[in-house]
């Protein structure tokens, strides 16, 4: 082997340059990611002016970003990288509730509220009983769980999106079980939402021929003493994006229900457990 | 195979909501851009928080980019992807003069010297004789051959570096030949450099263990009716880096003599033919 680069030798080229006292996990990542972003490049026969366009692309995400704005995140939620980094670090046993994505527009600090309470105070949308229990593998109940929610408004939007109105907190709270481990709070059947496609991400998508929305779906982080945390959303099943969500949510498992009630204001019921698994060790 | 996104059909899940519309090479590309990223990180079994690690990265990364810098050009040249680009779309025969990477200090619109003139203004450095002939495959002489050069001074600036600093255009120069194809023209030995390290590739170079440097080297494009335009570097070769480029784009090939003479103030004679191929079709 040529001590110089060439295309035979291009990723023990690289690789080989990394020095003695480097981290080795850094050193293990970095081998594997030059190792498979060469072989891109090769199977693919990169033009220069397809090089020029990624350099671009990439330098565009970077730019768009800001403290409200994470473009590489919903880079990297589109190509399903997300999920599959959430999906290779909870590998749960079968009957454990399974992560998805966190998304970005959870929000540390929702004010605690009392069990049975609504979160929904703009009187749009359907409202809905979300009700449930917390367990561990054997149908046990969680005490003490803390159940964080949160889910966008009749429109589409989350509170963070649209700062200016009020009520703060709308489509948000913090519940906490009881010996029953039961949950049980009042919001609106959500709906689908597009995730924002009016900057590099959202022009890629188009240009592979793919839309922005996302299924309907009311986000959960259950956590309790001795138990992994559930980052997790519940889906309604008929929304027409369930099965082509823009970043790759939906698993089988958290298809909720949807029920129609007879209660009055309360037009909708969704009953879902979470069955919590044990942290390791 | 389920609808739904999982561990085992991740490349599939993504891969099938590419839209019959989308064009078919970028179809292509991006197909084969999320089999080898999450080959990659299933490989490494990448963690949430090197997930994290790695968008905060691409985010710094983007934010230090302006019209000055472009840090993902970097960051492609330090992962051996330029050269690597570079190659396959410049297979060339075995006599021919090899391309390297462009690199960013070129720019257009250098003055036309006359044949055998100064480049170098500022007085400092080797003064250096760089003469050869351009050439076809079978030696004859190219004609109206444009040669555009440019290096660093002795300080390893480019004069973009320094814009304060008289003379413009320092060591810069176009150069054109006549009938025998020969140019020459007197610069300086040109001395190695680091590659801008104060941003997020030169953090991630220095967790790598790697320096930043690139050996002395002279930049050439060499442009002539009918034949590829050849983008490439001479290097010093007794230099310390010529075994270690920080972007890789050191060939065999490209090490050209640099000879002590006797003529006076120019100190050296660094002699290099280069040879045309010819566009194809
Ligand atoms: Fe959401
Ligand atoms: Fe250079």
């Amino acid at each position: 082997m040529s001590r110089f680069f060439a295309e035979e030798n291009s990723v023990d080229a690289v690789n080989a340059r990394i020095g003695p006292d480097a981290d080795a996990r850094l050193s293990a990542v970095m081998t594997s990611l030059v190792k498979h972003l060469h072989a891109f490049i090769k199977d693919v026969h990169l033009t220069q002016d397809e090089w020029s366009a990624a350099i671009d692309f990439l330098t565009r995400t970077g730019q768009i970003c800001s403290a409200e704005r994470q473009e590489f995140i919903l880079l990297s939620d589109t190509l399903g990288v997300s999920m599959l980094v959430d999906a290779i670090n909870h590998r749960r046993p079968a009957q454990a509730t399974e992560n998805t994505v966190l998304g970005p527009f959870h929000v540390a600090g929702a004010p605690a509220r009392d069990m049975g309470a609504r979160i929904s105070f703009d009187g749009k949308g359907e409202p809905c009983l979300f009700e449930g229990r917390v367990v561990d593998a054997h149908g046990r109940a969680v005490e003490g769980a803390r159940i964080d929610v949160w889910s966008d408004n009749a429109e589409g939007f989350y509170d963070v999106q649209q700062p200016d109105i009020q009520p703060k907190w709308n489509n948000r709270g913090v519940f906490t079980t009881g010996k029953d481990g039961a949950y049980r709070f009042v919001g609106i059947k959500p709906v689908s939402y597009p995730i924002p496609h009016d900057g590099p991400v959202g022009k890629m998508l188009a240009a592979l021929g793919r839309h922005p929305y996302r299924p309907a779906h009311m986000h959960f982080i259950v956590t309790a003493n001795g138990f992994q945390a559930v980052v997790t959303h519940t889906f309604v099943g008929d929304d027409p994006y369930i099965g082509s969500d823009a970043v790759f949510g939906v698993k089988e498992t958290l298809v909720a229900p949807f029920q129609r009630t007879d209660c009055g204001e309360t037009l909708w019921r969704s009953p879902f457990d979470f069955v919590m698994t044990p942290l390791e060790g």
